[in-house]
C-alpha cells in the first residue's frame, strides 16, 4: 500500500492505494475517480476495457465519500494537483457510503457545516487548514527546541487566575468545597520552569468563559507560552520575530499545494520578513488618530484598531511600552517612563491583528509586591510566585501566542471557527 | 553570553556565564562555584588573587540559588560532569538570594516538596527528569510526523464523555443548563479526524476524577493518542513497538547525563528492541496462575499482576485479545474467537506496568450499534460518532499513551508526581 504524497516515487509503476471517492465523472466508457487518502489527492481513471465487468459495475454504484481500494499505474499528469494520475487497473468498495451524505457541493450555512463538523473535516478546504495548523505547530517546536527552549507543560487545574477572576470556567474539585479553574495561560508557571531550565515553553488548550461573540474568540484554543531567563524586552520582541518569520516561511516551503487549494494570496505572506514595524503605543495612537480613530491617550487599542494599523504597513507590526493601567501586575515598567510597560503586542498584517501579546517581567521582589496591592491581589495563592523573586530572581521576558489565530492569519479565514478540529464558542459544545 | 551546553565550543576562550548557584564551597584562598543555567552544570574556580578584591568579598557572602553573572576562561576537566571548568576572572551576584532556601540537602517528605514545587523544579534530579520529559515528547512527534500522523488537537470541553460517565469532572457550560466534562481521551474524534487525514494524533492534557491514591495516579496528566485508517490489530502494535523503541534510543543517545545524575541502570533500557514479548490474555492469566496469582479466567489485569509478569520479562510486553466484557464498546471483536475483542495493552519491564492501551475499532455499523446497546449508551451524543461508519467506514485501530507513566519508567522513578510540573492529585491542586 502507497500514500497518494509520495505517489512519485512510483512513476510507471502499479500502486494500491486505500481512501475515499471525492469525487467522480463518467462519460460512458471512461470513469473518472477523485481519490484522497489523508495525504494528498489523485485522479483514478477507469475503462471499462481495462478492469473486469464486475468492477466497472461497481464504479457505476459509487457514493460520494464511500471507502475505497484501487489498484493503478503511476503516470505523469500536468494538469493534476499532484503531478500524477493513474491508470486504474483494479476498484474495490470498503464501504458503500450511505445515501445522503450531509455535505454537497452547494453552500451551507455555518451552523449546519459545524453541526456536522465530523464530516465537514473531510472536505478539501479543512484539511488544507488542519494540515497547515500541523505545519505551525511543528515549525514552532522546531524553532523553540533549536532555541535552547525546553517544552514545560504548565497546569490546567489551578486554584487560581493569572490575570484576574473573570471569565474563568469553576469547577468542584472532589467534595471538600475546594474550587478549580480551568487555565488561561500557563505564563505564571512558566517563570517557575526557567528558573530551573533556563528557557521553557508550554503549548496546550487554555480556557476562556467570555461571552463575546465574534470571529476571533473560541472558548477553548490552544496557546504557546515561552518565557526565557536573562532576555529582556527587545531580545524578547527579536525571539518573537524569529519565530513568526520562520514559521510562515515553512509554511510557504512545505504547504504550497495546501495554501493552493485555499486560495491564499501568497505574495504579503512572502513579505513576512525581518525587521517588523514597531510603533510605541505613543506612536501608534498617533497614527490612529491620523486615520481618523478618537482613541484616548491611554486606551489599550481595539480589534478595530488593530485592523486598521495593518492596513498601513505590509509587515506585522510590535506595539511596545503600553500605559501600565492597562496591562497585568507581572508586567515590568521601562525604567526610562515609569508610567508605561516593557511590553509588546505583535499585530499580524492584512487585517488580522493580535497574535502575540508578550513582555518583560517585574523582577524586584518589593515592587511585584507594591503592583501586587495595586491591582488588589491577595498574597496568599501568588506566594509561591513571590517566591520566585525571593531566591535567585533575574532579568526574564516571555509572550504568549495564540494558535488559532495564526492559522487563521497565514490560511486567510474570515473567522477563527475553521482553524480547530472542533470548535468551541459561547453556543457551540457539540459534537 | 553562552550557555554551558556549548561550553567546549569556546574551549580556551573566555566566556560569559549567567545562572544560578547550586552549590559552592571556599578552601581559604580557592572558591568552587557549582554553576547552572538551565542548559546544564559547571564549576567555575576562583582565586583571590586572580579576581578584584570587591568580587571576592562578594563570593564571601553569596547563598544558595542566588543568580550571578560569571566571566571565566574554559578548561578541560576530565573529572567534572559537563568535562570542562572554567577559570573564573569576574562574579558579579544579580540578587542575592533570601537566606532560606528551603531546600536543602537533607531529606525532605513528599508533602513539603509538593507545597514548594516551584522551587523544588531547580533540584538537579528534577530539571534531569523535566529534560527527559521534553525528549520523550520531541522523539514523539518527529516519529508521528516522520510516519505520516497529523496533529489533530482534540477537545478538552465535550458534552459527554467517551468510556462512561465516571470519574468526570464536570462543570457549567454558561448559563443555561448545559454541562460540559473535561475530556479523558480525544480517541473517538481522532476517529473523526483520520478520515480526513489518513493518520493523526493528539497529545495534550486529559482528566480523571478518580479517587483512587496510588503512586500511578494523577487526576491531570498528558496523553498521546494515535490513530490509523487502513491499520489493523497486527499493524497497530507494530507501530506502538516501533515508536517506544524510537523514543528510549533517543533517551539513551541524548539524554545520558540525565539519566546519570537520576542513577537510572541503563541496563534494562538497551533491552528494549524489537520484537517485544506477545502474550494473548489468555496467556497472561496462565502464566501469573503459574506464579501464585489466583486470577480469574475472564478477569482484567490489575496493577500487582502487571508488576509481576513485567518481572518474567527484560523487555516491553504486548498482551492482546482480552475478553470483550471488561474492555470499551468501540473495540472490534476477534473475527476467530467472538467474545474476545482486538486490543492491546503494552507493559513497560521492571515491574512499571502499563503504558499503552490500544485496540481496532468496531467499523461495521450495525455491529456498532449493536454494540452500544449492550452497554446502555444513548445513541443521540453518539450520533456524529456513528456517522463514522455510515459515510466510508474504513478498518482503523489505535492506541494512547500516558506520558508520565513513560516518563518514571524511563527516569526509574517510584512515584509519577515528580514526572510533570505541577502534579495534580486528589489532594493536591497547589502551587
Amino acid at each position: 500500500m502507497a500514500f497518494i504524497k509520495d505517489i512519485g516515487v512510483y512513476l510507471g509503476e502499479e500502486v494500491e492505494l486505500k481512501g475515499w471517492a471525492y469525487n467522480f465523472r463518467s462519460s460512458g466508457k471512461i470513469f473518472f475517480l477523485q481519490l484522497r487518502d489523508g495525504s494528498g489527492r489523485v485522479q483514478v481513471v477507469y475503462s471499462n476495457a481495462s478492469i473486469p465487468e464486475d468492477q466497472w459495475n461497481a464504479l457505476q454504484t459509487l457514493r460520494i465519500e464511500s471507502s475505497v481500494v484501487v489498484h493503478g499505474k503511476v503516470k505523469e499528469d500536468s494538469r493534476s494537483p499532484s503531478g500524477f494520475e493513474l491508470d486504474g487497473v483494479s476498484f474495490e468498495i470498503v464501504q458503500l457510503a450511505g445515501e445522503e451524505y450531509p455535505i454537497s457541493k452547494k453552500e451551507h450555512g455555518p451552523d449546519f457545516l459545524l453541526d456536522e463538523r465530523h464530516l465537514w473535516l473531510r472536505s478539501e478546504r479543512q484539511w488544507a487548514i488542519l494540515r497547515v495548523r500541523d505545519r505551525i505547530i511543528t515549525s514552532t517546536y522546531e524553532w523553540m527546541h533549536e532555541n535552547g527552549f525546553v517544552k514545560f507543560d504548565t497546569p490546567i487545574l489551578t486554584p487560581t487566575s493569572c490575570e484576574g477572576t473573570t471569565e474563568l470556567f469553576e469547577m468542584d474539585y472532589f467534595d471538600d468545597g475546594v474550587k478549580a479553574y480551568l487555565a488561561q495561560s500557563g505564563q505564571l508557571y512558566l517563570e517557575a520552569g526557567i528558573m530551573s531550565l533556563g528557557r521553557a515553553f508550554d503549548f496546550g488548550p487554555v480556557f476562556r468563559a467570555e461571552k463575546s461573540k465574534t470571529r476571533r474568540h473560541l472558548t477553548e484554543f490552544w496557546m504557546m507560552d515561552a518565557e526565557a531567563a536573562f532576555v529582556e524586552h527587545d531580545e524578547n520582541m527579536k525571539i518573537q520575530e524569529e519565530l513568526i518569520v520562520r514559521i510562515v516561511k515553512d509554511v510557504l516551503e512545505k504547504n504550497s499545494s495546501e495554501l493552493k487549494v485555499l486560495e491564499r494570496d501568497i505574495e504579503p505572506l512572502k513579505k513576512v520578513l525581518a525587521p517588523f514595524v514597531r510603533l510605541t503605543h505613543v506612536q501608534a495612537i498617533e497614527k490612529l488618530r491620523g486615520l481618523g480613530s478618537d482613541i484616548g491617550d491611554r486606551a489599550d487599542l481595539g480589534a478595530d484598531d488593530e485592523t486598521l494599523l495593518t492596513q498601513q504597513f505590509d509587515r506585522p507590526i510590535f506595539i511596545e511600552k503600553y500605559p501600565a493601567e492597562v496591562k497585568a501586575f507581572y508586567m515590568k515598567r521601562d525604567p526610562n517612563a515609569p508610567n508605561l510597560v516593557l511590553n509588546n503586542d505583535l499585530l499580524a498584517p492584512e487585517g488580522y491583528g493580535e497574535i502575540i501579546g508578550g513582555s518583560q517581567r517585574e523582577d524586584d521582589l518589593d515592587t511585584l509586591l507594591q503592583r501586587m496591592k495595586e491591582h488588589n491581589l491577595p498574597l496568599e495563592p501568588f506566594e509561591w510566585y513571590v517566591d520566585l523573586r525571593r531566591f535567585g530572581s533575574v532579568p526574564h521576558s516571555g509572550f504568549g501566542f495564540g494558535l488559532e489565530r495564526i492559522v487563521g492569519w497565514i490560511c486567510g479565514l474570515h473567522h477563527v471557527r475553521e482553524t480547530i478540529p472542533f470548535p468551541r464558542m459561547i453556543n457551540r459544545l457539540k459534537p
